[in-house]
């Protein structure tokens, strides 16, 4: 029977998608949900959108209560943080990489591992040298996957899945999709989810009817 | 005995003030906590931080999902909602009179009738007609009130506090503070009173000491 969808669009630059990805899967198995690993180029949504870089950048005001607004809603969570000493990171190879592997059962674990060298152990997280660190931490064949990663038809497949983004009206990460309605921001992951788990997905059997002494 | 403090910046302009307007008096008198209205021009802070007025109308992308942001949180918080027909509206003397009244028993009314003017029914708030008849139905003597609200020192007393917001690193709307700590928006309105809650205002006695069994 299928399960209802959620769609998660991050990219592992972004400090509120750290706060989604170390807890999406937990909360999508507790609920029933099917997530969907979307990753795609922030940066490149904000320069189609005219932004001069992320607004946390561009902002300083924004920029500087983010940092601390971080370090609170990782203690909120239960989550290490370490201010990253260079922000935002580049994370081209490793969303080639989750796009390849958005079906394998250590995707979610390669998401989690990327986050934290970013927002935990504060290490570089692009290129090959970073990517094979990870991969090969997880027990997983590094070389291989990083060749499939970088097919042309692989790199391409994130092109247009920025692409994407920004025909849905994405305009920041992290942004949740539950058929067409969007939310955004990893305050609206539970929003998000609760509508998701109100959806009956088609082919699914409806709720059992109840009988008893009550009409 | 001293209550410890929570302080709440607003424009009535704002979208996201609105939400916490109409809950804020109930959850900080629940919480037993003191609240202090601090009304200022969201949109001077913009222009003096160099942003081209709201990022909700400057970042079309970002306005559009706020709408259907607004919808969905107003629903949660079972709050009525109407998208104004303008926006943001100007909200000068309103905000006049907050400052003159802030310690009135009736400012937390007033408040709430200026945001159900701007997000339930779509009416203008700013002007001496429409501050008059919401005066007006909370029984209260309008031409009086107004002609106080427009004496110069307070009008000052409006520029000052939008400076104080500027120098104290507000960006947006709402915000709160306890103490110097700044919590932005109404998704942190909760956080920012559970820190209030810890806080134990000075010249306040202890909580009590638990005397029993176990050491």
């Amino acid at each position: 029977m299928s399960r209802p969808e959620i769609e998660f669009w991050f990219d592992f630059g972004s400090t509120y998608s750290y706060l989604s990805t170390m807890r999406i899967e937990h909360e999508a198995s507790l609920r029933g949900l099917q997530l969907r690993w979307k990753p795609f180029m922030l940066g490149a949504v904000f320069k189609a959108l005219g932004w001069h870089g992320s607004p946390f950048a561009a902002q300083t005001a924004k920029g500087r209560h983010m940092w601390k607004d971080m370090a609170r809603q990782c203690a909120k969570f239960g989550l290490a943080w370490r201010q990253p000493s260079s922000f935002p990171r580049r994370a081209v190879l490793p969303h080639r990489v989750v796009l390849l592997a958005e079906k394998e059962p250590w995707v979610a674990d390669f998401c989690r591992a990327v986050m934290e060298r970013n927002f935990v152990h504060d290490q570089d997280i692009d290129g090959t040298e970073a990517v094979s660190a990870t991969l090969t931490s997880l027990g997983l064949p590094a070389r291989e996957i990083i060749k499939a990663a970088e097919a042309p038809w692989n790199k391409q497949r994130l092109r247009e899945q920025t692409d994407d983004a920004l025909e849905r009206g994405i305009f920041g990460a992290p942004t949740f999709f539950v058929g067409d309605e969007m939310f955004w921001g990893n305050d609206r992951m539970d929003d998000a989810m609760d509508l998701a788990q109100s959806i009956v997905p088609p082919g699914s059997k409806p709720p059992p009817m109840k009988h008893g002494p009550c009409r």
